[in-house]
């Protein structure tokens, strides 16, 4: 299911490639010596999950049935404007963010204000509707991040 | 919207009046002289946050996108088999149930687990996917319990 | 600082052994041929995640500056009489739960209803505060029962 | 009880009056004609709910015992150095900050990264162990603003 949700995730747009940046933006103060390639790998780990998997698959069909216009009213207006009252992007958002520890919540909460790289892209196209995506991305970064930031101590102690 | 939130839940064959059982034996050893109509109003009131209105929509709508075969796989397997390992569900009933505090975490978790009258019925019926509705329905009596109980201590400290 | 955990939870009177029971009942139904000693194994890996520890450590301390008189009123009195409109327990409880996934929820929920074993006992002791032990040990059992849960999908589908 | 909040955030150094610019800086463009007196009474408002009130208190008094040294090991040392791997902070703050819905969450994430005003100061005073008051009042603040924009949503539609 993993090489499925990371196909998803292609054709919706973002590749592991576009948030490798956006994490080691995240994390470069924070790891010495961080690599692009250890960026790469923690995301492509936190993507093992199955609850991530889950998430990711059942926000990215909302959007896609929102721009079919599958979704009866209020719910079809509310995704296609992306309604900033409507929680449920930020609820499964932060499923993922935090699966790896809370810490994840003050990334996840950062990068969805702030919108760096391929998020802002994301969250202004004018022909899809990404209402959840863009959360979902700035989840699947923030839970990396916390992966790393665990992973990093536990080797200085070993 | 809570008027067609309320119509939506009773044409997945959920009305008000059968949850107002469930809340009462929730809360009766709690509540000292609690009524049904307090457990009504309860659950009425809650009903009017347009978070839980958002949350009951969205789980709706996958239960019947779901049963209409408009999901793509592996997604539409997944809900349709009720599979215990898609917590999405959960994430969303929880954030029902904890709206009106954390307490509603443990009559949540407990509903679902027991699941007393139409719950068990909505999680068993043949040929409707209810994979959300089960669970949301937990949510919404979680928190119209915390919410009463949260009532009741203010009166008695006025 | 996972010695340092299971010791402290020995010392408020809760050991791994006491958790298999409770958790072997949990699961039995969905795991065919468990034995205790996978339950205790997966108990004893939970305790492994740096979060729970720090959850643990944190809750307990409450539990025993309560039970000195070293709080201030009125937390001094809310902790004391284990009050049911204080949430942090479950708060900080629910952050145990959901650490394997939100399937946690509902078993952390339905453990912390109906007190099973050694949790009711510790929700009843006359001379300990275990405001936040009994709902921790819940965590704990219900963390344990969803990395079960998924680690036997995973034996399956390999 | 909110008096005893107040009091108590007031003795470690945060008044509403510090909250309001931050509060007004993160919804104005949202809110045409945003008023501080607004900003001031929505946070006066959060400080009502009881859950709120206990978070506050419990996280200020873990501050306050590492402070005087009145934690056991390695718990006084974690909380001493605000540890970044501990997110027992997050898991209270993030309680606040979602008690008005999820979109809290977002607000939360990125106050307790940029820190603001008086956020900041309260993380780098050199004498004060400040490890949860910095990010509860991320917390409060991110609850305040979600109030304010369910709130001016409410007026709109009426």
């Amino acid at each position: 299911m993993k090489k499925h949700t990371m196909k998803k995730l292609e054709s919706r747009g973002v590749r592991i490639a576009d948030l490798v940046p956006i994490l080691y933006e995240l994390q470069k103060s924070y790891i010495p010596n961080l690599t692009e390639h250890q960026c790469e790998e923690s995301l492509s780990a936190v993507l093992n999950k199955r609850d991530i998997q889950h998430i990711i698959l059942t926000g990215i069909a909302l959007d896609e049935l929102a721009e079919k216009g599958m979704l009866e009213e209020p719910l079809l207006s509310i995704l296609r404007k992306d309604d900033g009252l409507y929680g449920i992007d930020e609820i499964l958002a932060l499923g993922i963010g935090t699966l790896y520890g809370t810490i994840g919540s003050t990334n996840f909460g950062y990068l969805d204000k702030v919108k760096p790289g391929i998020i802002k892209k994301l969250d202004t196209t004018p022909d899809n509707v990404n209402t959840f995506l863009d959360d979902l991305v700035c989840g699947l970064v923030a839970a990396a991040a916390s992966r790393m930031a665990h992973r990093n101590r536990d080797q200085k102690s070993e």
